[in-house]
């Protein structure tokens, strides 16, 4: 071989590598490495198993650890990253440090499905100890049911009714849309626009947004109005050029990142906030009170990630879990409002 | 029990009950649902054991079938949310997408590990067929034989450099760095503060970024300071508020959302963009032109979606791949320097 030929990559190490190394069944290796009936296994023996892994740099499979030990450290969040936003990233970012902490490893599984058994047997597959939902239409009953018989004991979600097999936070969206148009109603508004963003994974909040905003426009003189947009200037400037026509005198644009796009979209086509149209968003980001005007905005008031992280360790070691007070909002007013 | 009393979950469904309830060897059960050796096994069993496995809602264990299988459909990311950012995280979702269309399936993984030999283990745990990193600290030459030891054949990542044992994307974040600092440079400015985030995760970009800047600093009578910040109002208001005795006129932001923040922090304080300071962010996010004055960004051309997910299939399916195009940047002038 020529003197920089590139490398070869070095051969995979398997169990039965270190077991010919240590002169060992692979059975012994797994009990030794998995940690399970080790006391069939003699102190020189286990000795001999772990100077071999160790020499050979073999790594034990997590999921034949766990599927032989009957435990994992793996707790899955179905989600996409952008799904998650800016709000709830820092949120999630602290959980993952909490559960890291207490010995457990987090994914982010993004896979899209076409229904939630489909995404249940996905997930299911990589045997986790515990599946953490930010939304409820992760877990039907048909989910749950399949999820729990793969041994999967941590079923814990945000969603606005108890779920059945799961543990549920209260979380439900509709009260943000409700805040959101109780307080432009308050403030004298009737036409209501409520912003549908059209990005993927959103709809399962915007959609319950939406009909909490409905539910209060119905017991007032209000109308509520859906609005789809993107999230690029083309799809807001679009939206603010035929604004006047729309005969809205308010919005309550999804969340802070949507009201500042549209903010600006509104500033550019000569439309004036507040006096022209009111505008609400949500999360009460840093940049809300950045805005000119400071934008009014809906706290999401979410449980502290140890309450989260302490909940998932309850429901994984014995199966249940104390009640998490639900999530509750409050609405911030400034001065586009 | 009382009728109200709440259900119990559904008892763990192993191989071992498909395999006694299809009246076969567990061996068998495994042939059939692993998909290997399956010439071993009648179709008549087949169907017995489908059957059910069906019935009893059992789904296999996706790390022991690529155990036996010898593959596995996992590809692993390592990285935190908030890491990702907001303009990487459309492009890692369209990654996701891509990648799902080709049989794959993403997790992010977000442990944090004392070196990369520890964080490489964790992750070979779970066998994935790839690895993707963000950015090089993760695989160290120690690191990557390790995986590959491990059997996983596609490491990829991002730097500035070839790493050994892994697949590399030319990336130096110094060329961000140098772009703005080389652009500072020509607009007038000679004392230019180099933001650095305190977030976690960022020092692996923000490092490189300084040291870009430097570098243009070094070949011009321009000096580079670096100031520590946090992203909260408080920590640039008090930046701002110590500005003046700082004696700078220029500022590389670190990215549009540090950029966006400061200005705002500038602007309480009666310092005018650019007039007394010149600002430049990167990412050329949205936001970026929202800003008043219009934000100078950098623009990072990273190579589409489909081209790291087609280089991802490569590795895993024949070791090598393709050389992808280095990541260029582009810096964008507007009006804020």
């Amino acid at each position: 071989m020529a003197k920089d030929a590139p490398a070869q990559p070095p051969r995979t190490i398997t169990s039965a590598d270190v077991a010919r190394l240590a002169g060992v069944s692979r059975a012994t290796v797994s009990f030794v490495l998995n940690d399970t009936q080790a006391h069939r296994v003699s102190e020189s023996t286990r000795a001999r198993v772990l100077t071999a892994a160790n020499q050979l740099g073999y790594v034990p499979h997590a999921a034949a650890r766990s599927l032989r030990a009957g435990r994992s450290n793996l707790v899955l969040m179905p989600s996409s990253v952008s799904a998650i936003g800016r709000l709830v990233s820092d949120w999630v970012d602290d959980l993952h440090s909490e559960l890291d902490r207490r010995g457990y490893t987090v994914v982010l599984h993004a896979g899209r499905f076409p229904d939630a058994v489909t995404a249940a047997r996905a997930w299911a597959e990589l045997r986790p100890a515990a599946v953490f939902a930010l939304s409820e239409d992760s877990f039907t009953p048909e989910a749950a049911d399949l999820l729990q018989r793969a041994g999967i004991r941590g079923l814990l979600a945000f969603a606005a009714r108890p779920l059945a097999g799961a543990h549920t936070i209260a979380f439900d969206h509709a009260d943000i849309g409700a805040a959101a148009a109780e307080h432009l109603v308050a403030r004298g508004r009737r036409r209501i626009a409520v912003l549908m963003p059209q990005e993927r994974g959103l709809s399962a909040f915007s959609e319950p947004r939406l009909a909490g905003a409905r539910r209060i426009a119905a017991s007032s003189t209000a109308t509520v109005t859906a609005v789809e947009v993107s999230y690029t200037q083309d799809s807001v400037a679009q939206l603010a050029e035929r604004w006047p026509e729309l005969g809205l005198d308010a919005v309550f644009a999804y969340n802070d990142e949507y009201a500042a796009l549209l903010m600006h979209a509104f500033q550019n086509a000569g439309i004036s906030v507040p006096e022209d149209v009111a505008v609400v968003g949500a999360d009460d980001l840093v940049l809300a009170s950045l805005q000119r005007p400071p934008l009014t905005s809906i706290r999401l008031n979410l449980p502290g990630p140890g309450v989260i992280a302490e909940t998932l360790q309850q429901l994984i070691e014995h199966g249940t879990a104390e009640p998490v007070d639900p999530v509750d909002v409050t609405l911030i007013h400034r001065a586009s409002s």
